[in-house]
């Protein structure tokens, strides 16, 4: 399985795809939280840098259409009969905001980039999903996503060169595309979009 | 000035107005944090309670159509060189929070009253400035942000109900709507839309 989608260094195991295709009303429900979880991480760094103008108007762009997935999700999980909930996390998101410098303005291009790395695996996997998942229906909705995900780490990207010397960002996406492929390394036991 | 605003105790005073008009740039950049918290406040509550199908729902749109409030705002905000940045918060909201009790179910009662409770504030205020606001084209543009501002505050209401007894509802929105226009009594001196 071979992977094309920048920023990503290791493509993603055959096993997680067999993890998802045997677990996808479960995946769908995760899929879920991770649209309003990705709305949510917008408007934060919309609240957290609201003089930052082009920031503040491009993840008004993504934050809405976050919720616009979060609501297509929710129509398939209501058409298959699957109660909304929470569910546990996987260490994915958690390990990699740990990566994230506390001091300005370091804080503001690790977030991107982590943003960024998420956006890009997600397009990866959805992917995946949408070449591999047998319910046409299903697979059909997830190729219509990618595209979405792929603008969205764009965005991140071209927000990280506005801000910040691009050499500065190439470098340091280096470092934390390694740690991203690293937390996906081993397959972690609850199937999850970034398990 | 009268109100026939839904769960409005007192009208908004001449003197606010009269604030508010003197300072139309502020009170627009103000607007523009008050969709942006608003779409939060809808989001964290959809995080608080992910089992809610019918609040997860409802709050969707609302935070949705704060997002795109939040956009117009920002757009009459460039046009008029206004520059977006950071501004202090009356005491208004934290003082409403500060009357949400701890403890399930009662919390999400309350969290949903005062959201509404804003809600409405808001509507009668944007219905303030949609009279009295001299610029046509930003008279023009609070009137039409009016319509959404109770229906918003609707959708509260409903939830309320939905998920608790009437006459409790109406009990602690009686409570909660005093408290509401004291914190208004007397006027903050910067101006805000809940100045």
């Amino acid at each position: 399985m071979q992977t094309t989608i920048k920023f990503i260094k290791q493509p993603t195991s055959e096993k997680w795809v067999e993890q998802a295709l045997a677990n996808l009303d479960t995946i769908l429900l995760d899929h879920s939280h991770c649209e309003r979880k990705a709305a949510g991480v917008a408007l934060n760094m919309m609240f957290r840098y609201p003089s930052n103008t082009q920031l503040v108007r491009m993840l008004t762009g993504i934050a809405q259409e976050e919720l616009e997935h979060f609501e297509q999700v929710n129509q398939h999980l209501e058409k298959r009969g699957i109660a909304m909930g929470p569910l546990s996390s996987p260490p994915y998101a958690a390990g990699l905001k740990a990566q994230i410098r506390k001091d300005e303005p370091a804080r503001l291009l690790d977030s991107l980039l982590v943003s960024g790395l998420i956006e890009a695996r997600s397009h990866e996997r959805l992917g995946l999903l949408g070449t591999h998942c047998p319910d046409v229906e299903l697979a059909k909705f997830y190729r219509g996503l990618m595209a979405s995900e792929a603008r969205h780490y764009g965005v991140y990207w071209v927000l990280a060169i506005e801000y910040f010397d691009k050499a500065e960002v190439n470098e340091r996406l280096e470092e934390l595309a390694m740690v991203e492929s690293d937390l996906l390394a081993n397959l972690h036991p609850e199937p999850r979009i970034h398990s």
